[in-house]
């Protein structure tokens, strides 16, 4: 079982890793980019037979405790 | 349209973050993790009317020379 996780800057935050890249792109001479927003992502390995709504409950808390920060950033997570 | 592109260490290279964030999980008492793989997510807004195919193949060509390092990263590209 796998826990995915993508960590995303809030809209309100500057990006500036996004405004870099949107801006090679256009160097790059690769037109139509109206914005680029940069984040992390991270894939969890669960040990067989873990128990999906207690391992929900657990990632989500530890998405909002240590992997993320919660002032600046959003967090979606999903698990399959 | 959006496209969507997820990098992740190639399974052969190491990610000290990755190690990192799973002894942190475990000394936060979270079990159950058998391992832990950090990568980077991109999100590329495009100009409305934007032809599918064509953003597919152009933000492909980026993804490889510019967003990922093929030679130690994957990357999944994804365009709704």
């Amino acid at each position: 079982m796998k826990a995915k996780i993508i960590i995303t800057p809030k809209k309100a935050v500057v990006d500036p890793q996004g405004i870099t890249v949107k801006k090679a792109l256009e160097h790059m001479g690769y037109s139509g980019v109206t914005g680029v927003h940069i984040g992390k992502y991270i894939e969890i390995d669960l040990a067989p037979g873990t128990d999906k709504a207690a391992a929900q409950k657990a990632i989500d808390d530890a998405a909002h405790k240590l992997l993320s920060n919660p002032i600046i950033e959003d967090y979606k997570l999903e698990i399959e």
